[in-house]
């Protein structure tokens, strides 16, 4: 808390030229851990977003299963940065990059110059060349996203109580998750979970317990970046919840009457997408070695090759170390912006920027009430352990201790009651999801 | 809580013939109040609301203003009626009335018949046939609205922030609240208070204390249903809170650039519509007597003039009690639910139903941190204390234990750091709001 009488902003423009000037576009892990980590260096920092916050992904999955509201995983940008008085936040649309001019380019047309610059704005969703499948398969990387899913998931129920036929209510009641990484897992189990006791009694025409989830992966087991005993308890797991798990079969066609397994076709109105990551687009304006995911393969450094000033972290970073990829996680995102704010001072005091290493804390997965996995240095944990380890995590992390609180009062209740509290269907409630 | 094994729906759908049907439409106040009434009687219920909620309306503008999430303030109904096993909720919209065949019709063409019939669809905001200010000065009747209001309010001090030019960064500095009732008073108040408080230090080119916020109302004074020193109080806090108040002036015209007030053009690029109310279409639908606002005139026991079977409650009746009408508030409309619950029972032992009476148990409105004016029977308060009584009266009546929980911790954290936790800008924030 502060209490000391607001400031006048000073309304001046003219940036002064005796100080470094660091844009950095994009405030989820890596944008924001960078720019905390000049707050003693002597440079002036933008730090541009699209949106106004910055989001706790990790949770996103609970704001899609109505567990938690949109405001409860994230927090305005400017409001963590308020006392941090060399950055300017930016709410704005990165639609160009001019390395030599040193110039970002925004949506409104106004050029942003930069002495360093750094391209944090993450990944997206991809349906590998099956764009048309976006409308019935829809995928979860921002709240927007996640309200969708939310409305689309509580509706379906709504939509099978007031069916006229069998069929059309068996489809209603038919849910496909698509993509067996932690995301997909933890939808898919959280779904199950609200089908057979969340929302047991509610309904007089149906029984939402006679839902069928489904999650599908394409390769041999789910969360395939776990050891494969913990693949196989995270199995159980989500069958123990009443999760069919398919692995080692794709998915060859989506539309809204349902999708195809192989050749199969299989009814379903509620299918949800949590399978390829495609990075940001703003890899592509630059004139810079990719991956197949659009991520910019970097230096040692962080920085892009043939581009000195420009530094990449988190999703949009393409980064080998010991011949395998460093994973696009929450930590290795911020583990990467802290390394930029490094890399930026050494430059700035003449000397070169040290290497980046990645630092592997483990790696957690949630599966539902009671159930996750946990790999941290080959010490292996699932089930109800697990979870409490996973929560005090995630709790731990979230930005800002009122939003630990209401999180935890939150999952508290809902724990206890089973209940989800953010089972709000907004938008007009009668045009289809 | 409940730990029953979950019950299979029996998939039905023929009505006993031999239990009178009741069907009840909005889950509002109204609506809720009646069904549950109606909870020990020998009927079964159809409760048809066109959203899954119910909506805590009198805490409404903090949603709008960024102080709770949606979720704080709504219930699913079907999860409020759970436990009351003859009542089916159906979400969906009511498109037709046919008293004859005793139906009512749905927007996916499915007709429903009914014993008796109680219309609780309520009210939303009407603009005196000016729809085309629609778009530039929205108004606040559901979540949705609610919603977009925060969007474009949040909005307005980026743009600010970006602006080129001073009339440009002016306009988007320059708030605007049409009407002076309850909810024009706590908006109007609670923005000067965002503006004022919560948003400083946050900001760097722009003071958002500098922020006009101007409370309009046409008549001559504002909280026009409260004593007049109330009102006069109510004045002086919302000046007190930095709010100008412009009474006995008419808004002539609202356009994306501005309003006139009187004569004189303000520039102004975000304005809220609070004033006008208007009757849900549905009163429309039958062949009786309505009042200016589309209200229906009832007979003393809410039944429809020559339409025996049918009732109606909440915002949607217009009664007249003591040569006074009866306010549109929620105490009224749970009393009306109640009342009409009473009568269906009285009718269906063949006696006939009793006439309605209004308890009025006193007026409260809020008008920003600390400041509310009460009149409870002529027993005047205002500032402090009345604020307390207004919070305490509030977060009692919610819907819901855990509700009033998170409700309460939001508002102490709102309270001790000024701050509001749900500032989050949904939608794509590149277009314009």
């Amino acid at each position: 808390m502060n209490h000391e009488p607001p400031r006048a902003g000073d309304g001046s423009r003219e940036p002064n030229p005796h100080i470094p000037h660091i844009v950095i576009v994009g405030g989820g892990f890596g944008g924001l851990w960078a720019t905390r980590a000049l707050a003693s260096a002597g440079v002036r920092i933008t730090l541009i977003d699209r949106r106004n916050h910055h989001l706790f992904q990790p949770l996103l999955y609970q704001v899609a299963t109505a567990g938690l509201s949109a405001p409860d995983i994230a927090a305005p940008l400017r409001h963590i940065l308020r006392s941090q008085r060399n950055v300017e936040v930016r709410l704005g649309e990165v639609t160009g990059l001019d390395p030599a001019a040193r110039e970002v380019r925004l949506g409104d047309g106004e050029r942003i110059g930069y002495d360093y610059l750094l391209l944090a704005s993450g990944a997206s969703h991809a349906y590998f060349g099956h764009d048309d499948w976006a409308d019935d398969a829809p995928g979860l990387k921002n709240l927007d996203d996640a309200l969708h899913i939310r409305r689309r998931l509580l509706l379906a129920f709504e939509r099978a109580e007031a069916a006229d036929d069998e069929a059309e209510r068996a489809a209603w009641l038919s849910f496909a998750v698509v993509g067996g990484g932690p995301t997909g897992v933890e939808l898919a189990g959280t779904l199950a979970e609200i089908a057979r006791k969340t929302l047991r009694r509610e309904f007089r025409r149906i029984d939402p317990a006679q839902a069928k989830v489904r999650l599908i992966e394409a390769g041999p087991r789910v969360l395939s970046s776990f050891p494969e005993e913990l693949s196989e308890k995270a199995r159980a797991q989500l069958q123990k919840l009443g999760v069919e798990v398919v692995t080692g079969t794709p998915v060859s066609a989506i539309d809204e009457r349902g999708y195809t397994l192989g050749e199969a076709f299989v009814p379903a109105r509620t299918v949800v997408w949590a399978a390829g990551v495609a990075a940001s687009k703003l890899g592509a304006l630059l004139d810079a070695p990719r991956d197949r995911a659009g991520r910019i393969q970097v230096q040692p450094d962080l920085s892009v090759p043939g581009h000195p000033r420009i530094f990449v972290a988190g999703d949009l970073a393409s980064v080998q170390q010991d011949g395998k990829p460093v994973p696009g996680v929450a930590p290795a995102a911020k583990q990467m912006g802290a390394h930029v704010a490094r890399a930026i001072r050494a430059r700035l005091a003449g000397q070169s920027a040290p290497a980046f290493r990645y630092k592997d804390y483990g790696n957690l997965a949630t599966i539902g009430r009671m159930a996750a996995v946990v790999d941290v240095h080959g010490f292996k944990l699932s089930g109800v352990l697990a979870w409490w380890f996973w929560l005090a995590a995630h709790v731990f992390f979230l930005i800002g201790f009122r939003n630990r609180v209401i999180v935890l009062v939150n999952w508290a209740w809902a724990y206890w009651s089973y209940q989800r509290h953010a089972r709000i269907i907004l938008g007009d409630d009668e045009s289809p999801p």
